[in-house]
C-alpha cells in the first residue's frame, strides 16, 4: 500500500480524553475514532489489525474442533425472559423496543441464543459433544465507558459454546478451550496466564480468566515465576487425547489478581513470585445446565431417557485485545507490534520521494516484497524524514526499511527492527533476503 | 470436515413459513435459522457461504482501490438530527435509548457518520480521491418481514462512500465502483444488468441499481439481449483508466424494471428484447454534496477556498446475495452453488462407512483432497445412500465423489457434477485429478 493513497490521519498531539496508552496511542496512530460515548469507527490500520487478531481467533478455534456460526445482534427479549436473566441483568443491558412494541435487546452475550439453535437442531446423543462460536459485535451500556477499545460499549467479541451430555464430557470439552486459550494468546506474542475466576452458583472449579501481563493494567498480579517460562506452543497438541495433564500443570501453580491474592496463605516465597500488573483478555466457564433446563434443551439417550445438556462458555475480547497488545507492547514513540498481528509487514521509507534514483530503489523493493506476498506500506509521501519516521515508529510496524539518497548511491538501504530499534546499513540484496527469509 | 462431526442439520419437510425458493431452501439446508422475526443465525453451512461472498466483495472492492474501514452499528441520534435524516426517516429506523437517556439508533445505512470521520480527518485537496468501504449489520425495521434474509431486518451490506472535489472527480469514482460491480457479480457467477434509478431530488443520471436474473424474481426486467452477451470480466481492468466508454457500454442499451419500463417507448423489438425475472443486489448513487453541506465536510484548496466534498455511496446486499443466488440457481432437489461462492467444493459420499476397502479408499480421497486445499465435507455417517445423495442434491456443493462398495472392488468411483447432473464411473486416479485440476 502506498501511504499516499492511504487513509492514515496520525496525530502529532496527544487527544486529551485518552487516559490509558493505548487509547493514545490508536487515536494518534489513526487506527479508530470515537463516534459516540464507548463506541468507535475502526480506520483501515485499526481494521487491519482487528482483522489477523480476528483470523488468528478463527484458525484456533477451528484447530479446536469449534465451529463457527454467526448469530445476530439483536435478541428476543423473550429468550431472557425464559432464563430469568431479563430482569436480572441490569442497565448494562440495553433494551429495545421496536415499531411493533416487541421487545428487543442488543446482546452482550449468546447463551440463550445458541441454547435454543441446539434445542431445536440437536436430535441425539451421537451429535454431541458439540462446541459453537462466533465473533460478532456484542454491547454493554457501561456506565463510564472509558479507556477507549479496552472498556468500549460495542466491542467485538468471540464467544463459543460447549454442549456435551454430563459433567465429566463437559470437563473435556472445557479443558479443549483451556488448552486452546493458552496457545491463542502465545502465537498474537502475548504471555497470558490463567487465573482461577469465581464461577458463581454454579460452584466448582471451571472458570478461568486469562491475563495478560502489561505494566499499565488494570489489575494486580501475583504468580509462580514458572508460568512464565512454560510455553504452551512447545509440543503439538492433539485435542482428541486427555488434556486433563496440561491444565493439571497449569492450575497447579499459583497466580491470582489482587481481588484474590492473600499474601497470607499465598505459598510462593519472594523469589519464586513475580508481581505484575494485567489485562483480562479471555474468560472461560462451566455454566452447566443453567440455560439447557429453562430452555428444555434435552437430547435422547439410547433407553429413551431424556437428557439435560450441560454447557460451557467461552470469550475472548477481540477488539479489546488490539488495545490488550498495545498496552503490553510500546514505548515512548509508539506501538510495536508483535509480527502476526502487526497491520503490515515492513515500513518502507523512501526519504526523497520524487528522486529519481530513490524512486526505482524503493519502487524496486516494494515490487519485490509484495511479489513474495510480505505486506508493505510503502511512505511515498512528499514530506520531511524526521515526519516519515516519527510515523512509522508511532504505527509500530515490525521492519522500517529505509532509502535515502546516501545509501542509494553506495547501493545501500538501512534496516531497522522495531522491536529493540537496531539498525543496520545493508546492500539493498541483503537487506531484501534478512526480510524474506523472517516473513516468508 | 467429516459430516459426522458437523453441525449440518437438514431437514426432509419443507418449512411452512417459507414462502420463496431461496428461503425454504436455506432453511432446509442447515444454513439459516430464525431467531426472532426478520432476525436468522447463520449456522456453519451459511456462514461458509456468506464468509466466501464477503472475500469476494473485500477482493473486488480494494482492487477498486477502496479502503475497508468498520464503522459501528450503533450511531447517535445527533449525527441525524445534523442531516434532518432523523425525523425524515421513517418507522423502518430502530430508534433506541441508552440508560443516560441518549438517543442512539441502529444504523440502516452511513452516509453521516463516514462524512464525519472525513470531516475530522481530511486534511487537504491531496488526500482526494477517497473511498472507504465497510462491510457491517445494518437494521431495517421492517414492517413485515419476509423472504428470508432477501427481506430481513437485521442485514449485512457492503457500502462504500467516495469523496471528491467536485462533479467530473465523483463521476469517476461513480464510474469505478460501476464496473467493479459488474466484475463482482460476475465472479459470483451472476449475471448482473445495471439499470438506471431514482436519483431523488438530487437530479441527474448517477444512480443505479445492479438486477440479477432469477426466474423467482421480485420485479419484471426487460433489456436489450445483448446485455447478457456482455462479459464485464473479459478484460484486464485499469481503474486509473477512463472508465466511461466502458460504462457508455453498459447504458446505451436498453434495461429497466417494470417500474420504468413502458412497452410504447421501448426502443426494442420483441426479437431484440428478453423479458426476465430480477432481483436488486446493489446500488450506486452519487449524492454530491447532501452530507457534506449539512456537516460541514470541506477541504482546503491551494488558494484556500473551503471546498465541499462531493459523494457517492455503493451498496452490495451481502447475506441478500446468499438468497439472490440460491434464487437464479437451484432446481428440485436443492441448491446448486457456483464454485467461488460454494461452501465446499467436494462432497465426498461414502456409501458405506464401517466398511473397511469403503473407509480406506473415501480416507485416502479426503485426505489428498485436503493436501491439495480443496474443501471436502466427508460424508461418513452411517446413513442409508438415499439419504446421503439427498442431502448432498440439497447443499449443492459442485462435486459429488461417491465412494461404494461396488466400485472400491473394481477401482472405481462415481463423479458427479451438481450442476448438470452428469455422472461418470472412474478410476479412482482419474476421478482425483479431474477434480484436482478444475480446482487447483
Amino acid at each position: 500500500m502506498r501511504l499516499s493513497r492511504y487513509f492514515l490521519p496520525t496525530l502529532k498531539e496527544t487527544p486529551s480524553e485518552a487516559q490509558i496508552v493505548s487509547h493514545r496511542l490508536m487515536l494518534r496512530a489513526g487506527m479508530v475514532r470515537q463516534a459516540s460515548a464507548g463506541i468507535y469507527s475502526w480506520l483501515p490500520l485499526g481494521f487491519r489489525v482487528l482483522k489477523k487478531i480476528e483470523n488468528i481467533v478463527h484458525e484456533e478455534m477451528q484447530a479446536a474442533g469449534a465451529q463457527p456460526v454467526l448469530m445476530p445482534t439483536l435478541q428476543t427479549a423473550d429468550l431472557w425472559r425464559k432464563s430469568g436473566r431479563y430482569d436480572a441483568y441490569g442497565p448494562e443491558m440495553l433494551r429495545i423496543r421496536d415499531r411493533h412494541d416487541r421487545d428487543l435487546l442488543y446482546g452482550p452475550t449468546n447463551e440463550e441464543q445458541i441454547t435454543t439453535i441446539m434445542r431445536d437442531d440437536i436430535r441425539s446423543y451421537r451429535d454431541l459433544p458439540r462446541n459453537l462460536y462466533h465473533i460478532q459485535w456484542k454491547f454493554r451500556d457501561e456506565i463510564r465507558p472509558r479507556f477507549g477499545v479496552m472498556r468500549g460499549r460495542e466491542f467485538l467479541m468471540k464467544d463459543a459454546y460447549s454442549f456435551d451430555l454430563d459433567f465429566e464430557a463437559a470437563r473435556k470439552s472445557y479443558n479443549i478451550m483451556f488448552v486452546s486459550y493458552l496457545r491463542t494468546y502465545a502465537r498474537m506474542g502475548l504471555k497470558a496466564i490463567p487465573m482461577q475466576a469465581d464461577s458463581g452458583p454454579i460452584g466448582g472449579d471451571l472458570s478461568h480468566e486469562f491475563i495478560i501481563l502489561a505494566d499499565t493494567g488494570e489489575s494486580a498480579v501475583y504468580a509462580d515465576k514458572r508460568l512464565l517460562e512454560m510455553d504452551p506452543r512447545a509440543d503439538d497438541i492433539d485435542f482428541d487425547a486427555d488434556l486433563e495433564p496440561i491444565v493439571k500443570q497449569w492450575t497447579s501453580l499459583y497466580a491470582a489478581t489482587d481481588e484474590k491474592h492473600d499474601p497470607a496463605t499465598c505459598p510462593l516465597s519472594a523469589d519464586e513470585m513475580i508481581e505484575a500488573r494485567g489485562i483480562e483478555v479471555g474468560h472461560i466457564f462451566y455454566f452447566g445446565t443453567k440455560y439447557s433446563e429453562p430452555l428444555g434443551c434435552t437430547v435422547s439417550m439410547p433407553d429413551g431417557e431424556k437428557r439435560l445438556l450441560h454447557g460451557g462458555s467461552y470469550g475472548i475480547g477481540v477488539s479489546r485485545l488490539v488495545g490488550g497488545i498495545i498496552e503490553a507492547s510500546h514505548d515512548d514513540a509508539g506501538i510495536i507490534w508483535p509480527d502476526v498481528v502487526a497491520p503490515f509487514d515492513v515500513a518502507l521509507i523512501n526519504l526523497k520521494s520524487g528522486d529519481e534514483a530513490c524512486d526505482a530503489v524503493a519502487n524496486d523493493l516494494y515490487a519485490k516484497l509484495g511479489d513474495a506476498g510480505v505486506e508493505v506500506l510503502h511512505d511515498d509521501r512528499d514530506e520531511r524524514a524526521g515526519v516519515k519516521f516519527a510515523d512509522m515508529d508511532l504505527i509500530g510496524l515490525p521492519w522500517q526499511l529505509t532509502v535515502g539518497p546516501r545509501g542509494v548511491k553506495a547501493g545501500t538501504v538501512e534496516l531497522k527492527r522495531r522491536a529493540g530499534g537496531e539498525k543496520h546499513e545493508l546492500s539493498i540484496d541483503s537487506a531484501l533476503s534478512r526480510i524474506l527469509d523472517f516473513e516468508t
